[in-house]
Formats: C-alpha cells, structure tokens, sequence
C-alpha cells in the first residue's frame, strides 16, 4: 500500500539552491519505505493507485528528516553535581581527584547493564526526536573494555526496537585511556586493534570507527594505527581533531578517506584543502564550543571557499555537550559559528547523511530517497535555525512510517 | 476536596540553604489552591480528610512552579526573515529601511485581531509550560497606540482561558517610539501618561508599567514621567535598564520602589547598591545576551555581594531573545554568567516571584503558598540548568489542579 502525502511544501534540501526554497504543494508517493515519485498536487490521482493511504500536510513545510551524525547519546551516570562544583568554583583537580571528569562516566556505564543503558538513553533520545530527528549516529567510548564497548553498542542499536529511529553505531574506544592501561597508551590502541575492532567487526556492531585525536587524547601515530585497522576490517573512519590544537589529525583521517572530521576548531588551511580533496564532511559541533566557554571558532571561511560539506550535530554528552535539542545546535551554528540558516539546515540533512556514509539515500527529498520526512508548524526553514523552545513538529516519517510522537 | 501529593521530595526554594537541598518524601496537603500542610510520609494518614484525592509522587523532585518573569510573549510577524538576512551578511541599515526590526512587529501586530494574538502565542506559551512554567508576566510593547496596546494586554490575559497558567501583565507603552510620533518622543510620553495609563489602570489590564530606559528608547527624565504617572495610579514600575549603556535607569526604578530592574549588564556599583536598599529584584536575561553576542556580563559579584535578589527570564520576543524554553536560560545563566544553580533556580522561582510582586504566595513550596508545583523526573535540582533539552516534566500542578500537559 502507497503512503501519499498531499499538499506538502518540500525543502528538499537537493544540492542546488533551490533546494532550501519550499514548493508549491505538491504529493509525495512512498512505497517500501522509499519516496517513489513527487508530482504537482494537480497530477496525484493519475499516479497513485486506489487503495493508498493519504495525509494531508495542509501547506505545512516538509523537509528530510533531520540526521544527528555525532552523538555519546549511550552512557550511565550524572555529572549535574560536577556542572554545579565547577560553578561553586571548585577547581578542576579537586573535581578531578574525586573521580569526576569522564572516568567517572566510565566508571557508571561499565556498571550499567545493557538494559539500564538503553533506558536511561530513551529520554536523551526523546528530546532529538522531538526536534525532527530521524536518524541518530551513537559511538561507544564510555565502556573502555572490550565487554563494555560492545555492551554499549549493542544498546545503541537496540534503540531501534523502543523507538522509530534508524541508528548508525561508531566504535570509539579510543575516547580515553582506561585506567587499567595507565601510561600504557601504546598498548591499548594494539588491545583496540587486535581484539576490539576485530570482535566488533565480526559481529557488525558498528560501521564506523573513531579516535579522539588530540593533546589530551591519542597521538596522530595512535590514530593511524586505529584507521590503517579499522580500514583493514572494511570499517569507515572518521576524527575527533583538532578541537583544542592543531595536531594533524583532520589531514590523517582526509588521508583514510574519512567519512568526518568533527570539532575542527583549530583546524588551519592546509588541514581544510585535505578534507576538501577527499571529501571528507567537516561536522561542526557549537553545543561543545558553547558549554566550554571556548573561543576559537571554526574556520568557517576556509571551509566555505574550498567548498568542504559542513555537517551540524549535538555531539550529546554528559561532560562538554548535554543538549538534547538538534534545533538549538542550529541556533548555536547561526548565533555562534555564523553560518546562515541554509548552511546549517544542509548539516543537518544532505551534509550528515554523507557524513554517516548515506549521502545517495538520506538528507534529501528526492525520487529513490529513504522516506525520512519531518513535517513543521513553520513559514520558513529558517524558522528552525532561529526560534528555540517552540514545539514546532507535526509529525516525523521513518522509511514511510508516520509517527506522531 | 483535598489533594494530597504523596512520597514528594521537596525543593521547597524557601529562603534558607536547606531550602535547595531535596528533602526526605513528604506529603503535601493541598486545599483551595493552596498548600496547607507539608508532613513527613510517616504522619500523613493523621492530617487528612478521607475523601481526599491521592497523587503518588514516586519519590520525584518536586519545586515551586517555575515563573518566567519577563517577557514579550503577545507578538505577530515572523523575523526569522530578518535573523537570515543579518546571516546572509546584509546590512542592518537595509534591513532596517526594508521596514525590519522591532517596527515590523509592530506593523504586524496591529494588523492582527486580538484572536490572532492568542493563536500565535500559543506555541511559544506551550514551549514554557513545557519547561515547568505555571506562572508568567507578559507585556505589551508592540501596538504602541491605546487601541493597540489595550489589545495586547487583553490578548496575554485571556491565554488563562486557553491554558493552565497565571499571567501577570505589564504596560511596556514606552518600549519604542511609534512611527506617528516621529521626532516627538515628550509627546509621546505624554499619550502614555494622559490616556493609556489611566485607561489600563481603569480597565484593570495591567498591574505594573515598564520603560525601555536606554538611548535608543527613552531618556531618564522620560522614564521617570512614565514612572510617576503610574505610581499616581496604583501600578508598580520595573525597567528595561542598563542593557547596552549606564544612564541610571535602575536606581531610578529604585527610587520609585520598583519590583525589578532588567537586563542590567552596564550596572556600576552605585546603581547595585540603590537595588539592594530598595528590594529591587535584577532581572538577568541571558538569552538576549547570548542572541546578540554581547561582551559586557551583568556584575553578578556585585549583585551578590550587595544581596540583591537574582531573578532570570526568557525575555522572550522576536528580535533579541527568540527562544521558549526557561531551562535553557537557566543553563545560560550558569554557562555565560558564572550563576549557580541554585542562583538560576532561586531565579526563576522565589526571585522571579518577587520580581511579580508574589514574593509572599508563589516561588517557594511552603504553608500557605499557592500551590503552583513542578513534578520532575530528574536526581537533583542541578539537572534543570545543566541539561537542555530532555523531556523531564512530569506534570505541572497550577492552583491545586493536576496539568498533565
Ligand atoms: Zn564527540
Ligand atoms: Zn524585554
């Protein structure tokens, strides 16, 4: 039986300007789960046959569902209490030396059962929902053993039978080092690479493998020992770099065909000319860059003038990023980075469905597409880059689904 | 018939420390619309009726209501327009002579039937509620004629007919020079004092009046008109004071014994010390703040210092503060203020209440209070300004009834 959507005002977000310019009302036609045909709403009834469903979006917006593509969505435990020493003006090493910081995150989600996980994961998951979100990337890091790393990635994608979302899963057990390798960085990457990724390969958990790049995270020969890999085992890459210093990591992962290098705050041009080259998506995180009072703003300019994609995402996490609202992640792009609301309306569609490897299936409206669809109490696309807080969403549709949630 | 909310762990926000730290579960007796008795679980079958209705709380947190203290919530036109224009790199000055900024809204506002301004408001009130809020001010500030402003008020009183909330409404006449009385801003004030003032306060549509105290609203001597005028008939002051200059817009709402001063980011010390002798409530919104990438942060170590009470609100409108959600301003007052969170939720509960001139029945769980309740799923009141987002109400309670919105 066909889905028809009728009347809807499409901002397909097709890779041409016209694409951010809603319609004239025309039909959707969806079958298994893909958008078969859009035609002027005066051409529906030849298309369709008789026993399909209809909605009717009265002129309401309609764009690609929307794609959170970096997400720590999965973890246990509370650090509201360490938010509220820091602002007491407790300082960072009394927090620190009292098991606070992401130890402590770690310490609660290898308590945690896979079940506690996926529950305590549901209203964080809630709140994207609520913004439009249709599909979620969630990476593991908090776990830091091979048990918990899958433990974690298995509650990611068991998110999908409690809600309808469609999840990507990233193994990221390079987040941190576990405090049982301390001061034996070099040994854990080779624990990660000789049994980690091998088993979460082998049992598909995830398609995608991470490295928090950096100073305070693993080194750029780390890294590539993590890529060269997870390459191995057909896993796609992609980068925490740059987000404190520059030390290359952005270049490494263009180097491994990245599917994204995030953060990127201090990234420099010859970094950008390397994503720009293997179109690696440059995905821009301001929930971040906000909640640490940082200063270094992406380098927005360069990346526009060597046209790299630039993807948006909430990058929800219990230390730096505990934003639930993808909306309010666009507002922080326009308010905070300068991007316009078509710039980040593009990251959180066509840009991160490329950055989630599904750059020919999700992000758009258009015939073969996924039905993906979010339909908006709005005038205006730019509507969702500049109020915050209004409920706004009529109703989202996964791979033809409707939910009204 | 009483009710009786059951197994609730109190933040009561009464004036003391222990008022912030949740309490063992309590019953709280409710009757008529206000709390008459709070007993410890084990005491509860003693103080109660046996045809009282019975709310299990589970153990949850509940606080005061929250009550958003200023905002413009009544408004028509959409400047999501103009908001991508200024992205987009043009000019304010050709917004501005394209007829952009706050006398678009005004434009759009007095085409709007007092109907239409309730339908509109909606949303945004529905994005609050969300956020816990069972008590709201709302100005005017947009019609800037009789007709227009009358309209306004009538509009923002009559949502209590549409949702469970309290409005408390203001006269902001003086928020902006209306185009007729181009380059006659005295007679302008003038208009104000002969008839507007007096026809609100006759028609009782207001119970206090605001001035946009400010080189690009009205000078001291004008605001102090304003302000004795409204004294003259019965109604409190508050000003829109030191938000973009120091001209002493906040010790002169002091002198005239004003509920609040808001904004306040240019306060000196002076103007610091003239609130706290009067009980002035400072009003911090640091959604306005942020939405316009201000610098100047308002003297917060003062404020303390000198014991003014801090409240904080949405100041929710279409130019500067576009956002509908009062947890997310309590986040930012953490996160660009330096505020605690207990600073952020004393200011949206016993200092937002002051600042309304409830100081004695609302913002605070307590004998005698209006029982205006928030139920919430978190582990400690530090969840409410630490994370954005996550769906976490679990009902409002508004004079005694039951809001499961
Ligand atoms: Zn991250
Ligand atoms: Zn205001």
């Amino acid at each position: 039986m066909d889905l028809i959507l009728t009347n809807a005002r499409l901002v397909s977000m097709q890779p041409k300007n016209s694409g951010y310019q809603p319609t004239d009302p025309v039909n959707i036609v969806i079958r298994d789960g893909k958008i078969v045909a859009i035609s002027s709403a005066a051409a529906s009834n030849e298309t369709v046959s008789s026993d399909s469903r209809y909605i009717d979006c009265s002129g309401k917006l309609v764009t690609p569902g929307l794609i959170d593509c970096h997400t720590h969505l999965i973890y246990a435990g509370n650090r509201a209490n360490e938010f509220e020493m820091r602002l007491n003006g407790v300082p960072y090493q009394t927090i620190a030396a009292q098991g606070g910081g992401i130890l402590a995150t770690v310490k609660a989600t290898r308590q945690a059962s896979e079940e506690q996980l996926i529950e305590l994961a549901l209203p964080r998951l809630d709140g994207l929902l609520r913004s439009g979100v249709t599909s979620i990337e969630i990476k593991s890091g908090y776990g830091l053993t091979l048990h918990d790393e899958l433990k974690m990635l298995r509650a990611a994608q068991a998110l999908q039978q409690h809600r309808r979302i469609k999840v990507t899963t990233t193994l990221l057990a390079a987040h941190a080092l576990p405090p049982e390798f301390a001061g034996r960085a070099d040994a854990y990457i080779e624990h990660i690479c000789q049994t980690i990724i091998p088993t979460v390969a082998e049992q598909q958990l995830a398609s995608s493998v991470d490295v928090f790049c950096e100073s305070v995270g693993f080194n750029l020969q780390q890294t590539e020992r993590v890529f060269a890999c997870a390459r191995e085992y057909g896993l796609q890459v992609k980068g925490h770099t740059e987000q404190l210093s520059n030390l290359g990591g952005s270049a490494l992962t263009a180097r491994y065909q990245g599917l994204s290098a995030d953060h990127i705050e201090y990234l420099d041009q010859a970094g950008v000319a390397a994503l720009a080259q293997s179109g690696t998506v440059a995905t821009l995180l301001p929930g971040a860059f906000y909640f640490l009072r940082e200063t270094q703003k992406p380098p927005v300019e360069l990346l526009r003038k060597y046209g790299v994609p630039m993807a948006l995402a909430s990058d929800i996490n219990p230390g730096t990023s505990p934003f639930a609202d993808l909306t309010l992640m666009m507002n922080m792009g326009c308010t905070l980075f300068g991007l316009t609301p078509e710039e980040t309306l593009r990251g959180v569609t066509q840009h991160a469905a490329r950055a989630l490897g599904f750059a020919k299936t999700r992000g758009q409206i258009a015939t073969g597409f996924d039905a993906d669809l979010a339909i908006w109490n709005i005038d205006h696309p730019a509507d969702l880059s500049y109020q915050v807080g209004v409920p706004r969403l009529h109703a989202r549709i996964v791979d033809g689904v409707l939910c009204n949630d």
